[in-house]
């Protein structure tokens, strides 16, 4: 593909996800709010699904829904939350919840602050903001040329099955830090030994915030890990149906197909960017760049 | 210094040039358009100097300054303004036109755009996006260790005089490239022969927007440039006054210092991330990644 070709292409994927320049669903959304601080968005049907649960969480104002007064501690707001949604997940046509996972992830308004609340992490339709981590698994040969391991997710995936993605990759679940998720994520998704694991160097965040079917923040750690030549990483726990190693320039043909889970492909994005695989005069390196970064 | 202390620095100093969560001088600027594209932002007491060259400037509407549409060509436009530039260099308080440098910059509303006209350096009152080059030189010893080499700015230079810098760095002039001005800036500035510049490697680009002093839209290509352990640079067009070597952790420090020029600081920050300098779960290192590459 030519390069301007390929540009215009992951520009439009990039927008597609950080919908910094089109209409976007978010101005319709109410701020999610606990203490005064901003955590979430919610969509508008979503705020009415909450009106008969007005013992956790307060009538919408100034465009903002929280949590009620009396539910003053991390225990109690996790709780009454957590009732509710099981509530709704039995009666309402919130398809999200019918993933339902029992797995806990932090609500706070930045990653560094101490969390307010755990919430099942099906609950996307509140757009609290969640952390992950990727890992670019790649190696290179002796002539310095770079090929990529990709993973293809099992069909059985709830979300993007089938589709390309990173080596390894993992939600930080409440009270998990970064480097233990990293390694587990390696071992669990790709046999990789956790002495192999521990090698990778963090180098980035790349965030992502929404799509056409509403507003999901999302931020990940990303993580480069080297690997010998002649290590293969296998399949663990079945979210990964299959892996590939590729040379990286076919990994860059295949970011502008619809084959990638759409914000693994920005975290290759961020890797070619990297390790200079993209010239700074490419059309649109500089939108690249920042959408890759791109808050809120 | 303890890592959050240092953490807290460092925010500070990216808040201070990307004003992202406090007040900023850009709810009062105008825009600066050209056929309707948005190029630069003008305060209004820039504005108000504008009203007597109706040739050249309309009045402002919707909070929009635009320029005649006569002016409809890239070289009607350059030289229309650049008379009215010469003028209030001669009549006006306009400080930063005293440092007239005869220095013609592309204006254009994305890089990979057709420039629209170009403009003096100077003329930063305009809020008009520039580019620039930034060199990161460095050096790994046989245990990994990484220096980086610092310039000392000269005393003479119109802008933070005496503070420290990257090894090179330069502004792109119109119709200049990027590979080209960073193989000039390095020979200039360094002394560094093409042929070690020419393996500089892209690796991001750092944007900074803002001051006390108003909007400055600047982004930064930024190059690495692992030197061999016995090359040292020297001082050539004299923007430099001294070179030095430093341990990293020792740049790390001083980065939390007022030593620094700006943005060359946070080019310095993205290094430190970029190379798994910084961990992770450092307090805002997700808004050290934001910060260094929000955009207007």
């Amino acid at each position: 593909m030519a390069s301007s070709a390929w540009s215009e292409r992951i520009l439009q994927l990039l927008r597609r996800m950080n919908n910094f320049y089109s209409a976007s669903s978010r101005s319709s959304c109410f701020r999610f709010e606990i203490d005064g601080a901003q955590v979430g968005w919610i969509p508008p049907h979503v705020v009415s699904l909450l009106t008969p649960h007005a013992d956790v969480f307060l009538p919408p104002q100034r465009g903002a829904v929280s949590l009620c007064p009396s539910l003053d501690c991390y225990e109690k707001r996790s709780e009454a939350v957590n009732d509710v949604l099981g509530a709704l997940r039995q009666e309402s046509s919130l398809t999200c919840l019918r993933g339902w996972r029992d797995e806990r992830y932090s609500v706070k308004q930045r990653f560094c602050d101490v969390p307010l609340m755990w919430m099942e992490r099906a609950a996307t339709i509140f757009g609290v903001k969640r952390y992950g981590v990727h890992i670019n698994g790649y190696t290179v040969n002796g002539s310095g040329e770079i090929s990529m391991w990709l993973a293809r997710r099992s069909v059985t995936k709830q979300t993007y099955p089938g589709r390309l993605d990173n080596m390894a990759a993992g939600g930080l679940a409440a009270d998990v830090g970064i480097k233990h998720t990293l390694i587990k994520e390696c071992e669990e998704e790709a046999c990789i030994p956790a002495d192999i694991a521990a090698k990778a160097s963090p180098v980035s965040t790349v965030y992502t915030y929404e799509d056409e079917e509403g507003v999901f923040p999302e931020s990940q750690f990303v993580f480069d890990l080297e690997l010998p030549l002649d290590f293969v990483p296998c399949v663990g726990d079945g979210e990964v149906q299959d892996f590939y190693l590729l040379p990286i320039e076919e990994v860059k043909e295949l970011l502008a197909t619809d084959d990638f889970k759409p914000n693994s492909a920005m975290v290759i994005l961020d890797f070619l960017i990297r390790h200079s695989l993209i010239e700074p005069d490419t059309p649109y390196y500089q939108e690249f760049v920042t959408g890759l970064h791109q808050t809120l």
